[in-house]
This record gives C-alpha cells, structure tokens and sequence, in this order.
C-alpha cells in the first residue's frame, strides 16, 4: 500500500463518484414483454384502459338489482324471473328490469339493470325459470367494479424499477406486448499482468491464469451490465494506456483488475493519470480486503482500477461497481438476503475500515452462528467460495464481540 | 371452492409431491464458463492441481534461508550477496545458498535454497549487490504455500450448488473453461379460458387479455427453468387434455392456469383424473390466496394446476412450482431478501391457512413498519405489483398482532 494517496471512506467514494456522474442519462431499448424480466423500466408505464373494463361478477349466482333484494330473508324468499344466462368473455346484450334476474359465472360482465350479484350459496332455482333469493345484497355486492384493479392513466410500472414476474403478469392484463427498458451499460473489463494467461490459452505451469476479469464479467452480467471482454495486458505502460483508451471507446465503464499480484508494476494510475490529470478522483478505499482501488473519471466516464488479490477485488466491486452500474441503470441497489446470527469468536477491525469476514453458518438449538473462515489471506479465494455469508464490520467498531448478534449477507442458501 | 376433496397443509403438499419424483434425476449439458453463471453444478468439480503450484512470495522482498536470518537484528545486521532478481511468472532457475538473497517480488515463485521472504521494509540493499537484513524471518514467513488456496484433488465446487461469480473465479484459477451443469428442467405453461387473448392479439373489448401465462414464464425463467410457452386452450374437455397430453410429451414439469375467473367451467381436474386415476395427489393447498391449487403425477411427471385469480397464480406458484424446480435442477431453493418490520396493524388467519399479507414498508424512528395493503381481492394484481414485500401468518397464528415483528419478504428494494 506503499505509494498510496489518500484513504477514503467507502461511502464518501461511491458518493464522490456518483456525484461526478450525475448528467448521465440511461437511454431506452425497446424490448418484448417476456425479455422485460428483471430489466429497468425506462420510463412511468400508465394504463390506457380501466380493469375491469367493465363491472365484473366475483362469484357464481344471479345478477340482480339491489334494490329488489333489500327485504329478502328465509321467511321472506324474493321470487325473481331467469331472463338468461350470462358467460365469460361476452357484454351481456340483455337488460336485468326489476323482478328479474340472469345466471352469471364468475368473471362475467354485469348485464344493464344489474347492480349487484346474489352468490349461487344464497339462491335456490326454481322451475319456470325462476329463482328464489332467501339475502338481501347492497348495490355493487360480488362485483368487482370497473377500474377496481387499474384505473385509466393510472402508472402501473414506475420508471427505475426492475421488472419482475408480478409487474409481467400485470402489463400482460393491460395488453402491454413490448415496454421501453434501460439499455444495459457496456462494461469494458481489462486485466493486466505478466504473469497471466487466460482459460482458453494452453496451460504452463509457472503463468498463472486470469481469475479477475472471468469473475468481474460474471458479476457485471449478474447485475444487468453488458460486459466486454477486453481480455489480458501486460505490465507495460503504453499496452495498458492503449487498451484503456480502446475501452473508453467502446463500453460506458471500464473495469481494471491488477493480476494475482501488486507490486511494484501496478502501472494502472500512473496510466489514468497520464490520460486526465484531474480524472484520478481517489486511490485507496478504507475496505478490507480492497483497499487498493482507485477511482478516475476519464473522458467523462468512470474508470474502477481494483486489487489484483481475488478476494480484494471481489469486495471492492461490490463497495464500488454495484452502486455504480446501479447508477448507470437508473435504480436502486436489489437488496441481498441477509440472516441473524450469533457471532462464535471476536473478530477485530485495525481501525477506521469498513472490514468484511468471510463466514460458516452453523445451525444451533439457539438459532444461527456465524464462524470466520480461518484463512483470510486475500489471495485465498476459496476462503470466499466456501463462506456460507459475509458479516460486515462498520468503520466506526473496533471489532464484533464473541456472541454479537450480527447480519449475516448470504451467498449461499444455508445448508 | 366447492368440490374441492382435501385441503392439505403446503408443507405436505411440497413433500407429497417431492417424494413421487424422488427417482427423477438430472441431466447435463457442458457450457463454458461464463455461461455457467447462476447454472446448478451438475457434479462435484475436483482441482487438478495445487494452486499456488509452486510456493510464492507474499510480499516485495528478499528471497532467503530463514535459517541464515535468526539471529539478525538492528545491532546485528546480517550481510546477504543478491544472486539474482525473480520474475513474476516464471520459475526461477537460480538456488539460494547460505549467506545468499534474491530480489523477489509479489507473486512470484520463491527460487530453490530460499524458504522464506524478508519484507522490503526490514532491509537495505547496499552496494555491490549486498542487502543488510535486521529482523530474522521464520521458515516460509510471507511465502504462500503450494496448495495454500487449493489442494490437487480438492472439491472447489459441489454439485448442486449454482454457479456464483466467486465460483467462476476459482475455476478460472484452476483453467477450468467449459463445464457440466444441470440441463433447464422444461416448463410447460398452459392458460385455460373462453374469455382469454393473447397480448399478442389484438384487444377485444370483452376478452380479457392473458396474465397467468405470461407471469409464469417469467417464474420459471427467473428460477432456472426454461419455458415452453403451450399458449391459451378454451374451457372444451377435450382441448385441454390434448394440450395437456402435448406438453407432458415436450417438457418436464407442466404448469396449467385457470383463467382470470374460476367456477364451474374449471375442466383440469376433471382432465387430470382422466388422464391418470391415481395421477391426482391432492385439490386445494391451504394457502391464502391460493387455496384452489391441484397438483398430479401424469406419465411420471408434475402438473400444477394453479388458480386462475393472479395474485393466488403467483402465491400457489411460489409455494409448489418454486420447489418444484429447485428439486428438478437438483438444488435447494435460493434465500430471498427480507428485512424485520413492525406491522403496523392486525392482520388475521380464518384458520389453519398460510396467509400471505402484501404489505408495503414504510421507515421510521423505530425502525421499519409494514403496512398491509387493503385491496386485498386475489383478483386485483396491482395489490402484489404496488407491494414492498410479503408477510406469512403461519398455519398455527390465528393472525399477527398490531406492533408484532415480523420478517417480511421483500419484492422490491425498500425506497
């Protein structure tokens, strides 16, 4: 960490940084309802129609008029004349005059005259067409009434809301076959280091392949970001200075990882600060793992150098590129499952960091226990794999007591 | 709900139904790895190798023999000749002697004769190509060992588990680039009703546009289920069951949706005793909303016959489908999102139902509060779209008192 500028809160970085980003707008894509799911509505849908169009019967009887119904009873029995039946799907054309009656299912349009419908329960048929009511019903009684579910005008989809399978089912009512949505913003994802080779290359035994740029496209493409795989660079400032440069140009983000190392050749700001001299916003976020990550804006789009540790750079793109490609998407952050759970040892924060612990769920008689994974070296990465959840420390807390009750983010289902 | 034979606790229906398809196992396809994102792992992925291969320097520093080092310190300064500097990426070909260093940076592989690493900052290159050491170093102090993150023959990834980003970075790590995952169980989802269109079609006034169809796809795609979309059937015995007989042939899970309405034309049940007489496992789950659900084996495989008013659609489907599925793909279902609130007033159980209460959440001082939002007909769907989040009153709570805690399920991030 030799080198390093400054320290900034992982808070006050996000804010920075999404302040900087402020006049960027998402722009639409026009997409199918079905390729809607968990996209961002770009923009308020409102209901061209009333749902029901029309008031609709909510049960099985006769549609009636009140009015006619009001001194019906057991020892009272209304007499009412069957002038037809009435099926889904249909206006009724016929007209309920007082004294009469029509059969109606469930989800049928109210014939004129009707105001109200008599459940089959409360209602005995009777030879000649006719019907005998033993209840009165209020006006509007089973009837779901026109606009009662969406009214004319009325936004049914806000804009910056994911869409979900509930908000399908409801533009599906409103006859909605394709919707704006954001356009996913293009993620350029780049990782530098001699030392690296890719999946696809032929193994040698002493190059070590690329974990950081494979996990990041896999977390970008989670998030709704459209990565670009802008593959390896080497250690050298003019390779990286021009991939960067090539990236600005094609994506609306672009993420940097270092390789399995840091050292010496971490070049990466040094080429940000050759591109824009006031584009570098920060270098070091007080996280733990990743505090080496850097922040720039360059040719007005921002620029996340991360940690070349694997679990460094796995934490510093959830503190910082979530928010962001969040951001760029015009919503909110989804929320993550979370559970309570009792802390089995004290686990310490050095002092002014946001400190994440890699930790085991255990069952127990009282509820759910937290355990830190033993090795917590940030180059372990099955010390991430094989954590059930992560419990966060606040900057603000030397550490989190043997016994604490702490949240528990999870990101695994609990065994 | 008249005609309905039993009324079975969902729990049961879950297990009744889990149990029946206890010989069903899954099948896999080989995707590379960034398509296995979210993917089930279709068996245990076993490292090939030790990673690191070879130990490695943690820190920038002076490769050693520790042994050399014991008694250095401030007084007593040890004296090392640097033989040679080490590479990022390459084994190095030089061996350390007694009284001998090599240059060596961070991640790269520790030279024969050295077993471990002094940190820079406890050292002084001087002339000549000497370095004075002032603190001893222990054996493999700041080296990470071979196997330190994974060991040959180690288990990275269980079967079962889906594919998380932390997951394709560690067998990015091990070069892993294509890999067996469960193959999409095949969901056929079919709508019944005379009264139904297909967004696709243009609107008629009387006809109302389908909704189960099309929330259900996106269930099931959301969940890792890949839909066949088996379109709208009328309320004719026959249509039904030859559409039903379709998609048993086609799909592996098949999922029929009454229309908007139920009542007496509700045909599946019929359909599906005829298909298979002891195909019918039960009629009617005692959820609310959601009670009108059937579920049958036909041919060895699952239909879900779930009601036709939306929100008990997308209530039934959650309990039975979500399981389902998960249990198909071979996987436990996912944790959702939720948060304690306080409700803010009572809510109430007739009796021996798991009732879901949509609810939306409001912050205050005290933390946060869920409001139960009062249209609450199964007909109305913008009472799920315009909910926060869900609570459950369990099947033994006769209802959930005003000020009572409870964990709401969230739909939407809290505003």
């Amino acid at each position: 960490m030799v080198g390093f500028k400054s320290s900034t809160n992982a808070n006050t970085a996000v804010q920075m940084l999404l302040k900087r980003l402020k006049t960027i707008t998402p722009t639409a894509q026009e997409v199918s309802l079905h390729l809607s799911l968990n996209r961002i509505a770009y923009e308020d849908i409102t209901s061209k129609n009333n749902i029901p169009v029309s008031d609709k019967s909510s049960m099985d009887g006769y549609a009636v008029s009140a009015e006619d119904t009001f001194s019906a009873s057991e020892t009272n029995p209304l007499i009412l004349r069957i002038v037809g039946k009435v099926n889904i799907g249909t206006f009724p054309s016929i007209t309920v005059k007082h004294g009469e009656a029509t059969e109606i299912a469930t989800g049928a349009y109210t014939p004129k005259g009707a105001n109200a419908v008599v459940m089959i329960e409360h209602s005995t048929k009777l030879s000649n067409n006719r019907v005998q009511v033993i209840r009165p019903v209020v006006p509007y009684q089973n009837i779901s009434r026109l606009g009662d579910d969406v009214k004319k005008g009325q936004i049914v989809l806000k804009k910056g809301l994911k869409v979900k399978p509930q908000d399908i089912g409801l533009l599906a009512e409103l006859g909605v076959s394709r919707l704006n949505v954001v356009e996913k913003p293009r993620v350029a994802v780049v990782s530098t280091g001699n030392e690296l080779i890719d999946i696809t290359q032929e193994s040698k035994k002493s190059k070590i392949f690329d974990v950081n740029r494979h996990m990041t496209i896999a977390s970008v493409t989670d998030l709704g970001g459209e990565p670009l795989d802008m593959g390896i660079v080497k250690d050298e400032f003019d390779a990286i200075k021009n991939l960067l440069l090539k990236s600005l140009s094609l994506a609306d983000i672009v993420i940097v990882s270092a390789g399995t190392s840091v050292g010496e050749k971490d070049l990466v700001p040094d080429v940000l600060d050759s591109l824009d001299r006031k584009g570098m916003l920060l270098h070091g976020v007080s996280i733990k793992p990743g505090y080496p990550t850097g922040i720039a804006i360059i040719k007005g789009k921002p620029v996340i150098s991360l940690p070349g540790f694997p679990v460094s750079n796995f934490m510093a793109f959830n503190v910082i590129a979530r928010p962001l490609i969040a951001h760029m998407l015009g919503t909110r952050v989804d929320p993550e499952p979370s559970v309570r759970a009792k802390m089995v040892s004290r686990v310490t924060n050095s002092g002014g960091f946001r400190v994440f612990v890699r930790v085991k769920i255990m069952r127990s008689a009282e509820g759910f226990k937290a355990e830190p994974i033993a090795a917590s070296g940030s180059g372990i990465l099955t010390s991430l794999t094989n954590a059930d959840g992560i419990v966060t420390i606040p900057e603000d807390r030397e550490g989190l007591d043997e016994g604490e009750d702490v949240e528990v983010t999870l990101l695994r289902p609990i065994r």
